[in-house]
């Protein structure tokens, strides 16, 4: 058969999670918690299986989860989504990115993308039709140069993606940025795909700055979160999207094709988990700490590396340490040394080598110092 | 924004379920079962949470679940799927469906689309671009025209799609169905997507033959499958599609930016509890009983009804009792009678009535006679 994503090969996080397994190196590629959800979360779930909550969620999600993340959200950003028809529960972020590229995607449609990219915009905008138009940025970028995002725009373009705290590099978007974005959206009529999953892991007091907090973005922007990375339940998949209800109608027609509804006692327990604030505001300083004991250990590797201002991952570059591509490198690292990563060039279009590696310092203390120690020997 | 699925509204199934409840009546629509899964399932759900299974499944699903399936169906059916190579955990028969089809539908690519049909092929198709070619059948035939389906077929049919056990018209599939089915294909070179979902609902004796039982139809078709209809756990989204490697390949690279993974401690419970086959073997006959009950209790309404050889649904036709539109007197019967179904013309493309209503009788028992109860009022 002739393949829609030719491309498209395994992704590198299940590649290098197999080499991890294969080699029982330890696992910092992949994103993901090395430590559990809440003992209290794990019974929630318990309490609303046997209450038997197990038969079809409503298409857009059970509403008491509705209303409890249109309550968090306008706590933090002012901004009111109505629960009835501005908030759809989906399959995690990934289903929200998906159905909102495909709600908005037609053939020749032109999509902005910030490079290094999360993997899965690309191969969405592709399945459309549309065509990704890159803004390549360097891994440890320090600011995005608007003129140059300004240059892309063409008549054919439709959408921007945004992501903020940003993967792989972590960083976190400054008011300035959201403005430029909000100037520009406007003014060339483009819409926005904001992924935000990592809103509530910022750090050295920085704000996460949403979309939604910018009304202008907020009226057209699809802003697609999850609570994977911060209850600790990647593998729940439950996730959310939020849009203006024109866009959410149109949304809806998607979903309700592509996965209909989604698991059922995962939404009711994680609605009355997340009517505790004390539940995610803590995780910026949880993250900080490990940040900061994973830079330590592994300061005097050679490594160099700008502290990561958001999300669960710190990369680093090792040119002063060797000439290898990155793939290879961190193929050799996983085998060799026992620690996997990610090659940072994963995250590129084109370009497939910029001598960094991503590292998920989502991992016990205990294991970030097992792993600092071993990347020594990378010397 | 310009809507990629202009002639899609609210589901029909959504929109009953609302009615229903806006009128308290009984919601023999939507077809879920108003009956919980077994505690024993309940339990296992609750060990996998707590044993941490709480981060991201393999893209492909967890193992076990994957090993669980190829067993389950090779004693049915002699035919081996590699779990490796050719199972993919997938989040509901809904996600299946959608990638199955998005995998190998091009634009412009003919699908063989028999109606009344399932309400989520035709939005997939079209989203990828496909014709769908309708073979229109009346809600209570009796067997398919053969000749009928070959001469729809074009140099562009690309595939063709199958659901068997039937919704809404409960019609199983004879050997001879599987037969044709597989010489066309094989003549024409057409893929199948085959939707199986209610295998284990089948009354009267009569077995459900599965594509995989014909070697050469496994060879071309994807398997889809679900656990929600089997275990009454229609909203924990658990569902598989079995394929060939070489289309098992290509769907992953879909479903892997889809939704990336499915719902991972579910995964475990459901792989355990499969282990044994009494938990669904027994289904038939439960749902046989009820059907009985159902037909019995609504017999001298002056509805004329086979009786439904397969699922939980069976089709009234109430041409001797009203000249109403089927849309019109399922939403009198709702706001008036009480009692909620589906309007068999939502079923179908052009065809707007065919005075026929499904009716769910995935319900307990006092709840069907209510129902019946009340529909001796249509007249
Ligand atoms: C869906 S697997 C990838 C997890 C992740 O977000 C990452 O590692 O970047
Ligand atoms: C996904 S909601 C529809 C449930 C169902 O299978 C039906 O009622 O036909």
């Amino acid at each position: 058969i002739r393949s829609k994503l030719p491309r498209v090969g395994t992704t590198i996080f299940t590649r290098m999670s197999k080499l991890a397994e294969d080699h029982q190196a330890i696992n910092l590629a992949q994103g993901f918690p090395e430590f559990d959800c809440s003992p209290d979360l794990q019974k929630l779930v318990d309490k609303y299986v046997r209450l038997g909550k197990n038969q079809y969620a409503p298409m857009a999600g059970v509403m008491v989860l509705r209303e409890a993340i249109a309550e968090k959200v306008f706590a933090s950003t002012s901004h009111q989504y109505h629960p009835e028809t501005e908030i759809t529960i989906t399959s995690g972020a990934t289903e929200a990115l998906f159905v909102a590229i495909s709600t908005i995607i037609h053939a020749g449609d032109e999509v902005i993308v910030f490079e290094p990219t999360y993997d899965s915009y690309v191969p969405a905008i592709e399945l459309n039709g549309g065509i990704p138009v890159f803004v390549t940025l360097d891994p440890q970028y320090e600011s995005i140069d608007w003129g140059a995002v300004c240059s892309r725009i063409t008549p054919q373009t439709r959408a921007i993606m945004v992501n903020t705290p940003h993967n792989p590099t972590g960083n976190v978007w400054k008011l300035n940025d959201l403005q430029q974005l909000a100037h520009l959206a406007e003014k060339y009529d483009l819409l926005v795909i904001s992924d935000e999953v990592y809103e509530h892991i910022v750090f050295d007091g920085q704000p996460h700055i949403s979309t939604a907090s910018i009304p202008s973005l907020a009226a057209r922007t699809f802003l697609c979160g999850s609570f994977g990375k911060t209850f600790h339940t990647t593998g729940w998949k439950l996730g959310y999207c939020l849009a203006p209800s024109a866009l959410t109608t149109e949304f809806r027609k998607i979903h309700q094709y592509v996965v209909f509804s989604v698991v059922t006692p995962l939404q009711f327990a994680v609605a009355e988990y997340l009517a505790e604030p004390a539940h995610y505001l803590s995780l910026s300083s949880f993250y900080e700490r490990k940040r900061n004991m994973f830079l330590d250990a592994i300061n005097d590797t050679g490594f160099a590396m700008r502290p990561t201002e958001g999300s669960f991952f710190q990369n680093a570059s090792y040119s002063n340490l060797s000439d290898e591509n990155d793939r290879v490198l961190a193929e050799r690292l996983t085998k060799e040394v026992g620690v996997a990563s990610i090659p940072v060039s994963s995250f590129y279009n084109e370009i497939t080598d910029f001598k960094t590696l991503r590292f998920c310092f989502a991992k016990n203390d205990e294991t970030l110092l097992r792993a600092a120690d071993a990347l020594h020997k990378i010397v």
